[in-house]
């Protein structure tokens, strides 16, 4: 069985969706579908998402959002007339009013009800037109089938436990297709709760693993995950393959294929992922799999993303002090900074944490904890630097990477801040500035790539 | 006014305690002799403190120890006998015997007295042998001038902050040379506490230190410092300036040259220090200095040591989890393991200790608390680590240097375990099998220094 995910540009109109039915149709191991709210038709398009929110936040800031829920109606309806099923309309008009204007008494609770309406009329929608179609296929509620979610501290959507075995009973429904909103689930007390953006990828992995799917599918827009972003080269090398964790390795540094949460259930479960396209679903994809059977190249992959922050501290005879790393830790800690890398010399240290987090205030306030808790005086702070990683479990034992990775950069001009490789055997990673790091990915796919 | 440390070659006989007096009387600005215990005089020799050390196991094992004590005088007879002194026998020879018939109560506190006559005589025969040239000069006591250590929790001597005022009162013996005995100094019971081995480099730097000499001379047998360790390189460059830090950087990966405590208290003061050779004291020797005044090469030194492990432990989604670093170094805190290094990837962090630490018991434990407390089953243990380190402030902003460096190795078919640079400027790190330490060295070095 198998779990076939689409994305926003797959639902994004009548053709798209009509492709969408043909590939689920044309095997019958595809049993579940999960589906996006309808994406850009065109590049300037809106997304019926961003739609949402627009409605959401007029209601919050106490405008009228007609004008704007409006657009969301004109979306499903021009797709609801090209396919010939004006008459599910008048449900999804009266569903997405209800939702718009329902009492609220808590913004964000309010904002994940508004939002997960575009999954939920595109399953809706969906649905119809399958049955319509004169195939057997039924919308699934997530609140109905046991898709329960609950916020962390932080205000992160994760998944109950239970949710696995709730959803797993919709294994017996072996007769019909199953279509099921990506993106939200509820609490137990019947609240939608969203995950963050891009979280339909969630959903499909979670029923893969729940239904022990054979294989779960996730139907995009292009042949292939690529070995470096499309925006930076012409025609780049596809990955036919690649393991779990070599695309953790990449997301990292800035790889956008899948959520990045979406992989875990999955993994857990050791069920590959397909990377389909749906304008073109002979191509055989990339798969992402536990142990790989091949390998078209040395290296895997290569990215790199900015927004990364180094506070480097050195102090004589640092390395005796017993303790220091501990503590130096856990002031970030204790400030909630996430630390990214730790890369140390004997009487030095640098910390690696995103921008995003580390505000002005906490730098301020970690810089001065260090300075007296820790007795130090020598912190630099450096606010530009870019990861760049290269990615590849061929290269685990293969002498000389590095060499030649190091090569093309200093021929190219570029000042290495950062060498890091020894930990993970599958990838090695340098820190430039950030003005560099597009420069950075080019030169290595050059080098490694193009030899 | 400057400090003078000499080494046991330069005490070995009666010829090179004629050239020590030499220097210090070619100088007036030399004021404070610092001695050790006589050392080889050939290859094959035993150093005193070695037959010191015999005596007081022979003691401590119940055995007879005279015949091991008549080496001792015998040593300092015949230095006696060719400098015409033979009239300071009686008393070394007293209270040699003294030390070592002496009850005790404490092994390590018998034993620590014993190892400490080997300066204490040196001190006692060349202040009277320089008085009786003609010379003003005189023996101190370290106990007398408040040369005042303790013990830390692991045993090792450290020094109350009180000893750099009493030492400072010898500012004021103007008009006498002062012999002072290295490597150790006195509880404030008046128990005497030795330094760990080589440690009359400290008596000298604490000194220059109190007395707020202008350089702090360090007397041995070699011209230089060397940009590799000689016994891998024929000729190697020589160091004619080195900073602290580059200092402490090569030091930790093997360099040799001072006890790796003895430049902290002059660091402090920045005081710099000059290594010369009493056999060529016409040589202008190697500076460590706070700030370098020229470079000679781009790359200070290299060194390479073995004896680390590396423990790598894989986790999915590693770096989600938020605190997991802080509790990994928290077990290994308790476990009183100190960490070298830490380099990271994604979901996996490798963290490298001292083998010498790292018994198999407490692998064992530590394994078992990483598999039990942070639920992690992918933990990889090496025991055979080597860390090579390039040290040059002058590469600090240099683009290629890792390039050449990793080239180089990987054109000598050197694997790469482990590549960490960033946290410090001034240095880049290796890891590689320890069977390549040497053979990693030799390689940058040709790659560095015969460009």
């Amino acid at each position: 069985m198998k779990i076939t995910k689409f994305g926003g540009s797959s639902l994004a109109n009548a053709f798209q969706i009509q492709k969408v039915c043909n590939i689920v149709l044309s095997d019958e191991e595809r049993r579940v579908i999960v589906v996006s709210a309808p994406g850009k038709r065109t590049k300037d398009d809106i997304k019926v998402t961003d739609l949402l929110i627009a409605v959401a936040k007029a209601r919050l800031g106490g405008s009228s959002y007609t004008a704007e829920l409006d657009k969301v109606i004109a979306r499903y309806e021009e797709i609801a007339d090209e396919l010939n099923i004006e008459q599910v309309m008048p449900d999804i008009i009266e569903r997405l009013n209800n939702i718009a204007s329902a009492d609220y008494t808590d913004d964000i609770k309010y904002l994940d009800s508004v939002k997960a309406m575009g999954e939920d009329c595109s399953a809706r929608l969906v649905a119809y037109y399958l049955t319509k179609e004169g195939h057997k296929a039924k919308y699934c509620n997530p609140a109905e089938c046991g898709l329960y979610l609950k916020h962390d501290e932080a205000g992160k959507a994760v998944i109950l436990d239970e949710t696995y075995d709730n959803l797993a009973k919709l294994k017996d429904e072996t007769d019909i297709l199953l279509v099921f909103p990506g993106f939200y689930g509820v609490s137990k007390e019947n609240e939608i709760i969203t995950f963050s953006r891009g979280g339909s990828d969630i959903t499909g992995s979670i029923l893969a693993a729940a239904l022990d799917a054979e294989v779960y599918e996730n139907w995009t827009d292009v042949d292939n995950v690529y070995a470096v972003n499309p925006s930076l080269v012409k025609n780049p090398f596809p990955i036919t393959e690649i393991t779990y964790d070599e695309m953790r390795e990449l997301a990292y540094a800035g790889f956008q294929v899948l959520h990045e949460e979406a992989l875990y259930p999955v993994y857990i479960k050791g069920i590959p992922v397909n990377i389909k396209n749906t304008n073109n679903p002979v191509a055989k994809g990339t798969w992402i799999v536990s142990n790989r059977t091949h390998y078209d190249s040395l290296v895997t992959g290569i990215a790199g993303d900015k927004g990364f922050c180094t506070i480097t501290i050195n102090k004589y005879m640092m390395n005796r002090q017993v303790g220091f790393l501990l503590k130096l830790l856990g002031i970030f800690a204790e400030e909630g900074i996430s630390i990214e890398h730790l890369p140390s010399g004997i009487d030095s240290v640098t910390i690696i944490v995103r921008k995003k987090y580390f505000t002005p205030e906490k730098e301020g306030k970690i810089i001065a904890r260090i300075q007296h808790e820790l007795d130090c005086t020598d912190i630099k702070v450096e606010h530009d630097l870019a990861i760049v990683m290269i990615v590849g479990e061929a290269m685990a034992n293969s002498v000389g990477i590095m060499a030649r990775a190091a090569s093309a950069l200093s021929n190219a001009g570029i000042n290495l801040r950062i060498v890091n490789q020894g930990a993970s055997e599958i990838s090695m990673m340098f820190g430039v500035a950030e003005s560099y790091c597009s420069y950075a990915v080019k030169v290595l796919y050059k080098e490694l790539f193009r030899y």
